[in-house]
């Protein structure tokens, strides 16, 4: 797998600044003919980073799509051209406060491969100095910094809820980073 | 967290099969009005289906959003009006062809809140038994059957690297599940 796909035809329907919507015609391997939607989208950087106490630095952020506040680790949305590390440095300021003098690279992962190409570069920040750039007006964030046994039991009672921040904590405990 | 939002206008401004997408002006607390475009998505179900010997059943699925096949655990879109479960008992036919005597409810979670409000139901599939669905014919699926080991290797070299995947994995292993 996989064989033989075929795009027949593809029409941008739909863009916003964030995303585009493309529909393709496409010819499966079996010879059936489906029209296939993908949210394209530019890739992002997750980071979870690891302050000198030991803390993790969790954020609380209002997320207008689902209209509920998440707790998560930080991330956001590679800028046209942007690399994913300076993406990282931008983010973890923006959002949190902090700068970080190491990096570890977690490797990438798909938040949503049915639908959307997003790509999800993942990041382990340590070293932490406060690092304060001024964020998007429109994020409604708080810094929330918790404790490793904070962070399951928050995995565990359903509170911490987001598909990229539960990777990226057990991606970075796997690898012994805390 | 959050205070007051104002949606001003909203206007769906593309459809298909699968999702919509819904345009938003919307009034943010600090007084600042945005656009903000939501995926709208009507849920899905992910399951982590344990075989009688201990095995965990996972699928490889070719994606055509990123052009790559994938390693990741059962998953579908609800169908209009069906309950998880129902999802859930249809899925793990269809893709793996088992059903399962025994569920256990993992809860909620959320693949990309930034953009889409999709909300995945987690569910562990227990007593497995024989039960073919006939699958989606647009879906190109093979049934990988992985050792407890072999999934870890496979998140920790980036071989599994499908976010609700990982998510429902690690969420199974802190209950104790396998």
């Amino acid at each position: 797998m996989p064989k033989t796909i075929t795009v027949l035809t593809e029409t941008v329907s739909y863009s916003n600044r964030a995303f585009d919507v493309v529909d393709q015609n496409i010819e499966l391997p079996s010879g059936l003919r489906v029209v296939h939607s993908t949210v394209l989208h530019r890739g992002a950087v997750v980071i979870l980073p690891i302050a000198n106490d030991g803390k993790l630095i969790a954020i609380r952020q209002y997320r207008h799509s689902i209209k509920k506040t998440l707790l998560e680790f930080p991330a956001g949305t590679l800028s046209e051209g942007e690399e994913p590390i300076a993406c990282a440095k931008r983010e973890i300021s923006e959002e949190t406060g902090y700068g970080a003098k190491k990096w570890v690279d977690l490797g990438t992962m798909y938040p949503a491969p049915g639908f959307c190409n997003e790509i999800q570069h993942t990041f382990v920040a340590r070293d932490l100095y406060p690092n304060t750039l001024e964020g998007d007006p429109d994020e409604v964030i708080e810094v929330a910094p918790l404790s490793v046994a904070e962070v399951e039991a928050a995995i565990a009672s359903g509170e911490l809820c987001d598909c990229k921040s539960i990777s990226i904590f057990y991606k970075a405990k796997m690898r012994g980073l805390f």
